[in-house]
C-alpha cells in the first residue's frame, strides 16, 4: 500500500445519561464525523456509554487500541457525575493532577466576572498526567489533549470551539470525497445497477438512502472514494446507467 | 434484590457508513431511548458501526451476551449495502432463509402498486432462520424478531411503526422516572448540594445540563429513580437547599 493509500481513523465515545435516556438529542456524532472528513480521518465506531467509570474505561481501552485517533465527547463539567477525566486517567494508568495552565485560565476567568474559583470549578482544570489543554473560547473549561486522545465537551457548541482550535493539526490521508445523485425511483428497482456500478470500481462504496415524500418514493445515491478520478468516472457510469434504464438522474442529492 | 427491583437493559446497534460519514443525523437513538423507557426498560449502551459484516457481528455478539434486550437499526433494504440479515444469521450461527409470510406481503405490497417482486426486492424477506416479522404499516419491508433481537429499519419514521407494533410485549420493570428542575446559576456554583443530594438518597441519579440562553448561564437538574416517593423526596430536599442558598427554582425545565 501507498503512503499515500494509508487510511487514517478515528473513534468516538460519547458519554453521557443524557443520551441514552433520550432526554438529549446527540449532536457531537454528526459535527465530529464531519469534521474528520476534512481531516482526512475516517470515523470508523462510535459508542455510547452511560456516566460509569467502569463502562467508559473499558470503550476508551478497546477503541483506543485500534484507531488513530480517538475522541470523547462529555462529563468534562464540575459536578459531581463529570468523570470522565478520571476514567481516561484510570484508562492510561496514570494519575488525575491539576494542570497549571488551566487554573490559570479559570481564575482569569472567573475573576473577570467577579466571581470565585471554587472547588467545584477547580475540578476543571484536573487532566490526567502529560495531558496538553485545548482551547475553548466558548467557557473557561479547556479541552484535553493526551497523545492520540482527544477530550471535549459534551456541550456541541463548545465542542465545535475545541474542533476549530484542532483544525489542521492532525496527521491524516487524502480525504474521502463523496458525490451525490438523486433519482425518484425506488431503490429495489436499481439495486442491481448500483452493486454493479460498486463492483466495476475499485476502493468506491455506494450508499444508497431511500426516501418518502410529497406522496413519491425516490433514493439518493451517495458515491464515495479518496480517488477523485475513479469517483467522477463511477459517478458517470453510473449515471449513464440509469438514465439507459429509462431514470432521470437529478445532479445532486433530491 | 425484590424482582420488583430487577432492571432490563437494551443495548442498541446503528448501522451505517451514513452516520459515520456525517451525512446524517442519527434520530434512532433518541427515538429508541424514549421508546424503552416507557417499556420499563433502559438502554445501556450504543454502538455506531460502519457496513462492514465482521464489525456488525462483533458488536451484536458484544452487546446481545450482556443485556436482556438488542435492537439493531439500518441495513434492512433491498440494495448491495444492506447486509444486517447476513451479520446476525452469522452472529446468531443460523442460515438466512426466505421467510414466507415476508415474501406474501411483499408481494401483496408490490402487486398492488402494479409492479413485481424482483430479486432485489425478495432480499427483503431473508431472515435468520427462527424469526419472526414485525409489522411495518409504512413499506412492504417488515422488521425482524429473533429471540431478544429486534431489527429494525434505518429510517426513523419506518422504525417508528415498528416501535409502535412491539408496544407492550417486550417485559420490563419499574420505569425509570424523572423530574427536572431548571436555576439560573452556573453549575459550578451548586455542585457540592447537587453531590450532597444524590448521596442522601439511595437509587437516585442527580443529572447537571448547564446552558447559555439569552446571556445568561443556567442548568437544568434532572433527577431520576424508579421509585416515586424517594424521587419525591429528593427533588423537594434539593429545591430547599437550592433555595435556602439564594437561588430561585424553576418547576420544570428551563
Amino acid at each position: 500500500m501507498a503512503a499515500s493509500d494509508r487510511i487514517w481513523t478515528a473513534a468516538l465515545v460519547v458519554i453521557g445519561d443524557e443520551i441514552l435516556s433520550g432526554r438529549t438529542h446527540d449532536k457531537n456524532i454528526a459535527q465530529i464525523a464531519t469534521w474528520l472528513q476534512v481531516q482526512g480521518i475516517r470515523l470508523a465506531e462510535v459508542r455510547v456509554v452511560p456516566d460509569v467509570e467502569d463502562r467508559i474505561v473499558e470503550a476508551v481501552n478497546a477503541l483506543r487500541a485500534r484507531n488513530d485517533y480517538l475522541f470523547t465527547t462529555g462529563g468534562i463539567g464540575p459536578t459531581h457525575d463529570d468523570i470522565t477525566v478520571d476514567a481516561i486517567a484510570r484508562a492510561l494508568g496514570v494519575p488525575v493532577v491539576i494542570h497549571p495552565e488551566a487554573r490559570a485560565m479559570l481564575e482569569r476567568y472567573y475573576s473577570g466576572r467577579g466571581s470565585a474559583l471554587t472547588d467545584a470549578r477547580l475540578r476543571m482544570a484536573r487532566v490526567p498526567e502529560g495531558a496538553e489543554l485545548i482551547p475553548n473560547r466558548m467557557s473557561g473549561a479547556p479541552g484535553i489533549r493526551i497523545g492520540k486522545m482527544f477530550v471535549m465537551a459534551g456541550v456541541p457548541h463548545i465542542t465545535a470551539g475545541m474542533l476549530d482550535a484542532l483544525t489542521g493539526t492532525l496527521e491524516g490521508g487524502a480525504p474521502l470525497l463523496s458525490r451525490t445523485i438523486g433519482c425518484w425511483v425506488a431503490e429495489s428497482e436499481v439495486a442491481d445497477i448500483l452493486r454493479n456500478a460498486e463492483q466495476a470500481h475499485d476502493g468506491v462504496q455506494i450508499g444508497s438512502y431511500p426516501f418518502f415524500r410529497e406522496g413519491r418514493v425516490g433514493a439518493n445515491f451517495v458515491v464515495r472514494s479518496t480517488d477523485a478520478d475513479v469517483l467522477d468516472r463511477c459517478l458517470g457510469e453510473l449515471t449513464h446507467a440509469l438514465e439507459s434504464a429509462g431514470y432521470s438522474v437529478h445532479p445532486g442529492e433530491i
